[in-house]
């Protein structure tokens, strides 16, 4: 394994050439498009045996014909291309590849020796490869990019993606930027010859755009290695894994994937609990509760209080965050009295507190932000839309019903506090408005409730291991 | 308890009184006004002490004074006033009340004493009482309701909503319809002085224009009772139940906000269990697999086909469907036939069966919908929204990647079919069109194969009990 320099160049190249550029659409046909669009056209080169022009370019026939200082090559012939094209790159002094292709060792026996020679060549040459059967890489910050993805997904944000599946990195980008998500780096591994997602955790834990780390995988190219490597950067940063093949059917279902051995699922259990990595049950988990740690402190411990609007949905956010681990102590008494002053005598001042039609929504929910006593904050503000409606007919916005929820966000940046909503859509979106980007708007109570309780666990992860 | 005519009163009444009508913003403000855009100006009555004119119409002092023909009152007046209202209902001889209002049994010691003098009143006048601390009820086939609902909440559909809690019901109706669940009836129970939740089961067991029913319970009024109930409908229909109070902390919260004793929770399990009622955990799971029973017919067994564009996520939707007791089992030799026929060498036709980029999508869900060996299918189709815009521009729509789903579905009625998008937005939404009203999409593939994986449960539990 060569050092984090090496995986960098991936991100940041000087200048990069498109081996197998296509003038039809069909897979990769976007790409010099989108890096024209991205600003990279300067230091973008495409290679086909055709020549001629392509995208207002010019296409050269060989690699070895690329006139400009090219320190990464992307790949997107057909597999049993590669090999040869892997020498050519080889030749031309090039060090680092992103092989897009599929059809190689999850495709069965002919496919794997194809990547057998494949790897042969890049080892001859000293190549650092990504892939094969992946799409590369995405980095917002200087809007490099080797998959065709939305505009919206390379707005910066703070959270790195490593996905093992090329598909599943894609999706993800055209999803999360709609949930507030935003994304430092992407990196999609595919049947890894060479690079790892060790390797990749590693570069992303000493990234200074990268806070939040969260992957998809099917199995570790080295179970040891990435042990040792989880156990590093979960001191620097929270990763998030979802993995699949936890039973032996979705384990069979990973092996034509990504040729990977998902292994036995208990040993991964333990392999991220004793890591402080965060496992995750659900690919909807692992977006919900990336919302949450890229935009949430830690908490100090356990004592989550809840303010809502609605009795029954302060329940069950009782009911999931009670099951996760998490506490709901009594109000301290400076908190009863806060909230008591002025409320109608029908109003219990209690945790969770039902503050009903009280009007005491925004009081409670400063006084839980202050008080020392309560570690976590959820505010639950539901409101029928009808009554939302007529409301705002006579000028009432959510944040006269909740609170000014950034601000009250900004006056207490030390304690986790999330929103949620359940209703229709265009409150929900107004909500979010008044909750800001430092607040993520979750539509599940139960989603929520066990968000804050992983926050939690990952703290105490670092509590017994002493960090920080 | 009397019969199920007696609870259809609330639904349909044949003139309606609304006392304690507002002339100002507040609580219940709304509902005449939503009374007249439905249609029920006619039918419906306003009271208030100080009379005059309100929304267009004339507001009578005392309920005495109603000219024509009213069967139910709905009573928003505050909850000191209730038990004096009441008489004057019952001299009035109406036999049915909604009483809307809060500040009975679920405030305390003072509330409860309130709450049994407005009982003793309506026991003496022999009336049927809705709630207290509820907003009654919706019934979109006459477009009769006394809640303010958004319009699209109208939309008549085939689900049955049963909630404890006002604010629960109200939520669901601003947000069902986007998730194309449409409602039959919509009923709040409240503090369930007298009509319970067996009560309304019963009832909409009857009821033509019903055919799922979705219930939040925080506890049982009479436990006996309703397993009896329960027992009897499920033959019939399925009855979806959300649970609150699982936990101490979570039975504390229920106790304070409709006065629930909401007991053990291993009972209630039991219970659901063996009445064949489908216990959820979750507000989502609710909302999502109420979608699936509401437009699927139950498997004939557990064996699952996944057709999928992307193999991570047939992965996850593998290690969800078996971890719940559905079998991916073998495909038949006339399947993989069909599939192999012009597919491309790399393809491996199996279960899952990760088309990949093979342009075998539509032979293969078409093949899997048609074979005797596959008692449900779960279609992913997913795709780069970058490239599907792409071809957008070139004519490709959602239907020729992934075939004319609603045609697929109604050539195969007899099997379960569900879609599975996670992505962009838009391309989810085109995808809802492709799939059609009888293809519910889902965004997620653990929560679509546990949603088949519960079809199977019930119709195992009807299968166990003789039933059909």
């Amino acid at each position: 394994m060569q050092t984090n320099n090496t995986i960098r160049t991936f991100f940041e190249p000087r200048g990069v050439v498109l081996i197998g550029a296509r003038s039809s659409p069909g897979f990769g046909y976007g790409i010099p498009i989108k890096l024209q669009e991205q600003g990279w056209e300067d230091r973008l080169h495409l290679v086909n045996p055709k020549g001629g022009r392509m995208h207002g370019m010019p296409v050269y026939k060989r690699v070895s014909e690329v006139p400009d200082a090219v320190d990464l090559a992307v790949v997107i012939v057909p597999a049993h291309g590669v090999p040869g094209v892997l020498a050519e790159i080889g030749e031309r002094g090039i060090g680092h590849v992103i092989i897009e292709s599929a059809g190689f060792g999850e495709t069965g026996r002919e496919g794997a020796n194809l990547q057998a020679e494949a790897e042969a060549v890049a080892k001859r040459y000293n190549l650092r490869v990504l892939g094969p059967n992946c799409v590369g890489v995405v980095n917002t910050k200087n809007r490099f990019t080797t998959v065709e993805v939305i505009p919206e997904a390379l707005t910066p944000g703070n959270t790195a993606i490593i996905a093992q599946s090329g598909v599943f990195g894609n999706v993800l980008l055209d999803r999360l930027y709609y949930d507030s998500l935003f994304i430092s780096k992407a990196v999609t591994l595919g049947n890894r010859m060479d690079v790892n997602e060790s390797e990749i955790l590693d570069y992303l834990r000493n990234d200074p755009s990268t806070r939040v780390i969260m992957m998809y995988l099917e199995g570790a190219a080295d179970g040891r290695l990435l042990y040792r490597t989880l156990s590093g950067v979960t001191r620097d940063k929270p990763v998030l894994i979802l993995k699949s093949g936890s039973t032996s059917e979705g384990k069979a279902a990973t092996a034509s994937h990504t040729g990977s051995l998902s292994g036995e699922d208990k040993l991964y259990g333990g392999m991220f609990d004793q890591t402080g990595a965060i496992r995750v049950k659900t690919l909807e988990e692992l977006v919900e509760f990336t919302r949450v740690f890229s935009t949430q402190p830690l908490p100090r411990g356990n004592r989550l209080g809840i303010v809502t609007s609605s009795g029954s949905l302060g329940a069950l956010a009782t009911d999931a965050a009670v099951t996760s681990g998490l506490k709901l102590s009594p109000l301290s008494r400076s908190v009863v009295d806060k909230v008591k002053e002025g409320a109608p005598g029908w109003m219990n001042v209690k945790n969770p507190l039902d503050v009903g039609p009280s009007g005491k929504f925004v009081s409670a929910l400063t006084a839980f932000m202050e008080d020392p006593d309560i570690d976590m904050v959820l505010a639950i503000t539901i409101i029928p839309y009808a009554v939302f409606s007529l409301f705002g007919q006579i000028g009432l916005t959510g944040d006269m019903w909740f609170g000014d929820i950034a601000a009250i966000r900004r006056h207490a940046r030390h304690k986790p506090l999330l929103v949620c909503v359940v209703g229709n859509r265009e409150f929900v979106r107004h909500m979010s408005e008044v909750a800001g980007p430092e607040v993520p708007v979750l539509e599940s109570p139960e989603m929520a409730a066990r968000a804050l309780a992983e926050l939690w666990r990952y703290k105490r992860w670092r509590i017994r291991n002493d960090i920080k």
